[in-house]
């Protein structure tokens, strides 16, 4: 172990072994990940009680098994997103621990039991059906994360009046994630409805000038309600994951 | 006069003076206007009561002015759009007869009394102050056009109460003007609101990713809300024009 | 009913037996959708009397024969757009009460008899082709609102003479809708020949430098011709729906 | 006042001098700001404590100075941003309570005593000079809306060692602003080292390749780095709204 | 025939049936195809001995078939270009008279025997193997409007001594079409070398920053080399179209 | 003169005073334009009479100066393009010999007297007055390279039949110019209407959509017309350049 | 052999059998490359011990393997790169001599002995499984041009300890080849780490604001950190080409 | 001093004055740069005797002279580039030690007598008059950097005999740095020529459909020519940064 090898040293030093000089030479040199600090990557937070992630997508169904394995393998849960039906039944396949969860384009490997590790209730609004495979993807991200998930589908900003009857539920959340496609113009209406922060994903549903999400991206970003901020296209995931932290009750 | 040239045509004929043949040929060289038909281009419909319309950008005062002179030199009304302030104040040296509208950043000679030439009223709504020059570009071109204008200005996406506030004025229009920059959100949020058409005027208003008014654009083409056509960034001039032929009353 | 519980709220305050701050709060928190006020979505207008429309593209056959089916059980017309011949057969097995429009890649359950509801004809008009089915699209979509619709399809911006050929019908429009591909430039064309509203309709037809509709898009955005508005690409459902409310007669 | 006109009506009610269906109908009229209801605008959260933001680019001196005037009126602090030093200088001419802070290109009425209302701190980090404009944005927004907020702007990407120098510092925050333009890196390698939220601000700073924010923009919305939002290119003005969403402290 | 009806028009102002108002009248709304005008079209110089030409990507092999038969009907040449492999052989199916040039992606009905209309050589030059379809569509237009084609494939401008090796052959040409994909620097290099028209035609070859021909697009429209014109992305047609136009001998 | 140089080393040959290996070492390291070979540049087609043409945007006025003073030296006419007014004045202040032609934004040493080289009449031809010094500069080309040039600038797609009305002048031009910013919808509608080559100039003529004259060059580039071929975006001499390789007459 | 033609054309100069003035114009218009000059193409290099290069997205396995078969028959290594696996098997079985490379999605002719051509080490760093097609491109490509080639492949910006874990290898390295998609960060990180030339390589790995590489191509364009290259996006052979460039030792 | 630090803690050690434990606890929180790890950031290599370099763009005239100011109070040259002739002069004033080199858009405090430190000369090679800043710029960087450095600046790819001329030249280069606007073909047409490494400019000059300089930037992205890589646009300075890196002596 690293941080054997550090009290080895100073032990050599301290019984003269070695001069200052020349431990603090071999200090210089030595990787800081041998030191035992942390080694600090992007999967720390999710090792903490939160899943490890995959993106799924522009890997193989033997890549995906084999991290998510290693992963399980740890005794920590595992998500691997964006892997296509057939991807997800080769992965299933290939590691009997997982499971398939097709609406959410996702594959899981969940050993770790729930438990509630947020402030309050996390919002996941969206206007239509065929933004749902996002939503899904954000509402087992954000479950996988021990929050408390709700989720509203039945509102657009064309009907202004059936965002207004959900008003009550948006303004309970402690964040709120906005997933919308074509215009994207839901995330300033809850924006100016909420006091709490709003994570907008822009969706690729749409045609033509939609540009596969682009118009969305482009103005979730220009919105005029303060308080969005944005993640990329589809990305339901990252809205999750970043609601989470958000919505984390201290100590946890 | 060019009937006059057809029927002289034809006289010789009658009187044999002329053959078939050479008729028939002398015919199908006859430009198409000398014929007497309407000689169609863009400005027909404006001579009909509503004014020339010059866009002024990239024509020097002096071509403004002498366009301008033309037509009113024809008893029209005209109208100059997209006039900086001090070319305008150059256009009304030069040409006594006309004069600003800086807030419409328009040049204007009107010699035609107003009458009310449409079905009902043209409400063109926009969210904010800055948005202001091209709500007047439209108001002012509409009015010229012979029609009753309404603007509401106080409204925002981000602020869904505010705009049912105002939903009764909406819904009395004929015809709605949505002038919007940044996310565009509100042509949206409007033709959900109405059973009328709705016009969408994406704004340059903003910064970033707005890219001068592409965000904006982006989005009202993707409208989730059925109704809605839209015209060029910051073209309250053309919005304002298809309103009043959507608005023109039958016979005038 | 929500209007009355209103009135047995007002009936309380009536009988003494609520004070009036009580009834004040109380009416304050109570939902806007349960006071009775018509509960304002995109599908308002097309309920009465206009079919109501489903963007199939992004959804399932089952989610698409679903919709269609509860829409259909109210005794409205039904539209399905953007659907796959494919998707279409497995919607029409689903369910039986449909009948595909593969013309305009549509599915359709239409019991509402056809009634004229328009002021005069929609002229749709294209160029080639490749534009049919968003023509096809357009045409279902005015009819089953209740419109007469003609269609031009012979005629191009670089066959003016064929253009002219038909001015005569373009000019007895009451409103007409142009479908354009590849540089998009009949939309200019028709509008000088007509003084009704124009709506350009930019298709994804083409290849290389028209970017998927892009190029006939910014050209229709930046026409010369006034009385031009736009909308999305390829989409011809919601050129014909704006067009059928500006056709709409007066008390439809 | 509004809500007096709602207990005026109920007072009728109660007395007998309006029926309950007049006043049923009544209610169903009146429009909802009048009845007391929270007018709902993106101006809500800062009339609680927070200020209210004017965005002063494409408004004139007068607008400006006007609008920041009737919002001292109410007693609250106002704040102007992204307004050139010359217009600043206007604007506290015309509205001698406000004061220029041209490091963060804003002008500011400064009247509510500053009380920590978060959780914890909230770090603003960048890479360098240029970005300076805009983490001073972000600086003020956050301190007026009641955050303790640090400021880390000597690391970048390309000096990794420089960045883990601050490491506790960035562990310690409860939300992380990081500003930057270029290629906009320093997102994803902070995301790495914190556990908390990260909101990146692209900038305008670069040429080129850079696009004007528009290479930043696109890479932190790709980050690999989970947890990471985005706004707007040199938006520090909303990165600090949203940041304070986050960081206040429950009941605040 | 029209130009019988116009001439009985004649006949019967001669004979004096009818009266030169009336006559004036019926020719004024006379479609001017009825007329015996030319009818103007883009098929229009084709038709003098040029092939018509059906983009074949849009549409089914039942409508190429239709109209490359129609065209065969008038006993003229008719050319189909973007034609995939299984599309033409369904049309060669339905069409016995045509054939498939699959290196053109084309689909022919050749009946009218080749001759030479041009005054000179048109030269068609591309880099590599991978431009040859656009390159065999270009040889193939020009060849049946009646063109001497000579093809240089070798040459592109990392080998500058390979290009210089051809000058002569270049030097020969009336006109010179260079296909180029990638970086699309042949079409200046070229341009250098000859005193005659140069037509380029950017091709989708090349991947990433390639953006599908757009950086080739952009490249030959910035040339510093005065005397190239382009075309659309693999427009190899258009390109030979244009050129044979340059081509055509005078009185041809 | 080098050729010499080749004919001494050769003649050294001859006399047995060089060596054949050595002559032929010699003659692989000569650089090529000493051996006489015409030394190929851009120039090259111009200095046959053309106008050598520079380049002015980004230059100095003592730069263009400069260099046309050096082409002047040589006895040709030397063009400069895109230069200011101001820049212009500089230009001539330091080299009288040149003048200004400001309504083609150009600088101009003419010392060649005018012959006419071209087989028949270059026609430019543009909608509207914002275009002319696109059209200016493109005259001013053809002209210096020896052409005679008709313009023709009031035509427009939105008014077909004044461009029908200037059919017969179009017809009878060997090359067609054709200038339009905005849509660029003109090009195909000549194009339709004659059998000879059209040289498309975009022009940044427009706002919003055009972005810059992007929507015109997009729109060119896909145009339904064949025999279109495009320039850059407001590039007036290279239209007229090509225009002029094309109109050269046999042994000019 | 062409060097002997210059030979004989001399010695018949010498022999008194051609004149000095007829071998002048002999010489000068015998072909560059009959001169004996080094043909200069792209392929120059390679020959010279590096590998022939075939691009093979674009073209058929039947030209893969005749261009594959024709450099080998000169005894050449031969490579062909972007090959998908359906295609590199048909390569293979017309030509036996091949094998494929599927994890770099290659095909190659290997009969030239490796021998170490290089001053350093080849670093070829990337962050993730996804990269890999890339990364081994990259790899073969330099190996095959005779350099010694490391891959360190479990690193990224958001893991900052593991970069520097790696941080003595990368500096050892002689050139830094950095293959990134998504946010492209990683080529800064490493920049600021080694003193070394770094060329990034962006990837097409990412969805949605990745546009398909474009966000890493502009960030990486974009880099803060002096020393980085570009080349295009998925380009691991053009990398590796340039990286062999550098590192080729003075004499090979 | 921080090395102090540690061996003062490693002495504490071993006067038994610290446990070990405690001695490892304290490394692992000791800041890095702390431990006298040379503090790597991106100006490491350029103190190393190559001046520190300050983009002047976005930075006040006050900003650079402070920043230069204190590089040159460590000894080191200090260079700032993209400054604008009036802030130049500014900085001068404020720093007399500096001087500015306007051709290069530059500002210098040079402190360090030069000497070679490069295996072989680094050749700087464009087209034209204007992209000369950019060229000035990659010199005064790569003369400062220890370089040899040539310039060729009368080539152009539509010239490519010229080109051939300087073929010697290029060819001893030990990197050739291309410095082109407009379509960028230069850098293929080089990279042909040369078997050393190419590195590619896109400068901003030209128009239209250079956009700024993608134009080139994409062509050379999309170069067919091996060997070639690319840095931002007008980014003279990180080209010469990375051409002196690779030319950088061993030991030096």
């Amino acid at each position: 172990m690293d941080a054997a090898a550090v009290r080895a040293l100073l032990a050599r030093v301290q019984a003269g072994a070695t001069t200052v000089d020349d431990a603090a030479r071999e200090l210089q040199h030595m990787p800081f990940t041998d030191l035992g600090y942390a080694r600090v990557d992007h999967h720390r937070a999710l090792r903490q009680g939160f899943p490890e992630v995959v993106l799924g997508e522009a890997k193989t169904a033997q890549q995906i098994a084999g991290i998510l394995g290693e992963i399980a393998a740890k005794g920590c849960n595992a998500l691997a997103t964006r892997v296509s039906p057939d991807k997800a039944a080769e992965v299933v396949e290939l590691l009997p621990a997982a499971r398939a969860v097709p609406a959410a384009r996702a594959v899981l490997v969940e050993q770790v039991a729930w438990a509630d590790r947020g402030r309050g209730v996390i919002v996941v609004v969206c206007a239509g059906t065929s933004d749902l495979p996002v939503v899904e993807e954000a509402v087992l991200t954000a479950q996988l994360m021990g929050n408390r998930v709700e989720t509203i589908t039945d509102v657009g900003v064309a009907g202004v009046h059936r965002l207004l009857a959900v008003r009550e539920r948006l303004a309970a959340a402690e964040v709120v994630v906005v997933v919308a496609g074509m215009e994207g113009a839901l995330a300033s209406a809850v924006a100016g409805l909420v006091s709490r922060p709003v994570i907008a994903v822009p969706t690729s549903v749409g045609y033509g000038a939609s540009f596969g999400g682009l118009a969305a991206l482009l103005a979730m970003m220009s919105s005029c309600a303060a308080g969005v901020t944005v993640v990329n296209i589809d990305n339901g995931f990252g809205a999750a994951y970043a609601a989470a932290l958000i919505n984390r009750r201290e100590g946890e």
